[in-house]
């Protein structure tokens, strides 16, 4: 492909069709270009509502996606429900380029690679091993402690396919259930005592890197309630994610807008714990809070276009997800007095159907003191109801 | 039609398709709803590709018109060629309420009507008078000075259905050229010595009013070609600009988004020129340059939301149009760095054929100091090729 320029009848195509896929593409027509879908989904994806483009079909029919690429000029993803090899395939057939990468998403969709990669780099890992019998498992749980994780060394998203193994008795059956027995890499992973968790985006392409601030990502009951951005820790120790996070998507080669989660543990050490090839939620505050939002960053690292300032519109930034409380055709309640809020932005995702726990929005509050942002988000959050 | 809450499935519909729905439409994918469009163009608007539901037809064919509107749940207009009877038939017959109203448009399309509100309302015009006659015409001229201008009292945008008039010679060939032999109601109006030209939008709905900044719009050759906010005058005379904006949608009794333009005076004097019932031009720096840009403002009133901070996020902003330099397909050259500067925002409209003049983008740049924004914003502008 030559030298991107922007023109309008350029054309990117998503793989997926979730809300990710939905706040990229409010960037891209930012630009001008046209987008388009292919999803595996049965249609209803809000983004759908948002252009004439869409195919459904499976991520592992490469003659389909093959088709669908041609149509583009670039293609990107949302997810990774992908395999590198159907993506390498897709992009050889189609001449389309695929960003990230074949050759990026490789280093990650693999567990064990992916750790291994940034390792190399330099970048301290949650501890973990590659298990092959059920003995080397209560091996890893007697080093480590109890309890810790199981994964599949491929797949894995958003906390499935992973197994907790509690002691030495539950680790045959974990390791069954995640196909140890029929041949599946397994890696076992240590669980860290962490004081807290944090986050980093990085937008890397040709033209250059940008880092967003280090966040802080707020969990309860393992569901990622709130975001603080910057994370209210130590400047050092921001700076030194942010530095991770910069040395991890070189280690990937990577081009297009990455997210990566670390551990601060108690006694003040990083440990990179997940990566992302897309944008992520722990970014939404950037939409707002940011001179460039992951999303447009995201557009233009795919586009190799200049990347923007991730430099922070007011000193503190809160981001609450707006997670359903109902069973009910989605709709929004009690939504006025965030919404009249100075610098108060309601984002609602458009899912015609709401579930309790789904992610049906955020609301992202800025300002300059900590406490009083966090409180008053907490406040609208808690009286939205959807 | 009920209280209107935040639905998955609430359907907004635009009447018009060009640059002013494709930007609203931005925002109101923001809440999750879905946009459609009724078009009286051939297709290829920038804004169909962004949505599955377009509708060609006539802005005259109430039939059409009414069948569309009843698959929306409300409807609101991005342009002014439309009449407000059609408007109340179709918000009759469908049911559908229509922001703004057929009421309020009325008291605009018609240039006589609008200049006699405002002025009940205490708020100076441009000197104007109904001519029915050359000879009133030519009296006209020799009262208020020459050369002046012809309007048809209905219809009239960006510049189009006027007729400067030089000299008393010229009068009837301009009273015909409007339809003044026809019956068509004309009138006459002065021109303005005028230092600068003034623009503020005006959100209103029934949770109240938010004014913006008072704009100073700069024209080359009757273009607009850039928009400084706020305007470099005395605050008192913005603070007057603003208070006259409100009064004037108060005497609308307007819901939706609504633009104002001002003549100030050599002699310190603020006269209204122009309304317009929509987002406007002088407010695309709103999008960057404010906390609520007029889009999102337009969407929350003609939805009956809160309506939004106009709070500026810098001291200083400036908007460049961004105006075809090539008769060719549309593409953009030389943007890279305007890209990369920090808080420098190019907004590309998607059109696919570029053409000499048109209106084919427009780049926002946010500062501190007016004359370093705005010598780097001009500086990109003529460096941007499209």
């Amino acid at each position: 492909m030559s030298k991107t320029n922007l023109r309008a009848d350029f054309k990117l195509g998503y793989l997926g069709a979730g809300q990710l896929a939905r706040m990229s593409a409010l960037q891209a027509f930012r630009y001008g270009i046209q987008i388009g879908l292919y999803t595996d989904r049965s249609g209803n994806e809000p983004v759908e509502f948002m252009t004439p483009y869409s195919t459904t079909g499976s991520f592992d029919d490469t003659e389909e996606l093959t088709a669908f690429a041609s149509e583009y000029d670039i293609l990107t993803l949302e997810n990774e429900f992908l395999s590198s090899l159907v993506l390498r395939e897709v992009q050889e057939q189609s001449g389309t380029p695929i960003y990230p990468s074949p050759s990026t998403f490789a280093k990650i969709e693999n567990k064990l690679i992916e750790k291994q990669t940034f390792e190399k780099a330099g970048i301290p890992v949650t501890p973990y091993a590659l298990v092959g019998t059920v003995e080397e498992i209560q091996k890893f749980g007697n080093k480590h402690g109890w309890p810790f994780v199981l994964k599949s060394s491929k797949g894995g998203y958003d906390g499935y396919g992973n197994e907790t193994v509690n002691n030495p008795e539950e680790a045959e059956a974990a390791y069954r259930a995640l196909g140890g027995f029929k041949g599946h890499k397994i890696i076992a992973e240590a669980f860290i005592d962490f004081s807290k968790e944090l986050a980093v985006q990085v937008a890397r392409n040709e033209t250059g890197s940008v880092v967003y601030p280090c966040c802080e990502t707020i969990q309860e009951n393992h569901i990622n309630t709130a975001v603080i951005s910057p994370a209210p820790i130590d400047p050092e120790i921001r700076k030194e994610a942010q530095k991770m996070a910069l040395s991890a998507t070189e280690a990937l080669d990577a081009r297009g807008l990455f997210a990566y989660e670390f551990f601060l543990t108690e006694d003040g050490n990083l440990l990179l714990n997940e990566s992302a090839p897309r944008p992520h939620n722990s970014g939404h505050y950037t939409i707002e809070g940011c001179i460039t939002s992951q999303f447009e960053n995201h557009v233009r690292a795919v586009m190799g276009l200049p990347l923007g300032s991730t430099e922070m519109r007011k000193p503190v930034v809160v981001m609450m997800n707006l997670l359903g409380k109902y069973k009910r055709k989605a709709k929004v309640n009690h939504f006025r007095k965030s919404m009249a809020q100075v610098d108060g932005h309601l984002h609602v995702y458009g899912k015609l159907q709401s579930k309790i726990g789904r992610k049906m929005g955020h609301y992202t509050l800025l300002g300059d003191d900590l406490e009083a942002v966090y409180a008053q988000a907490k406040e609208y959050a808690e009286q939205i109801q959807l």
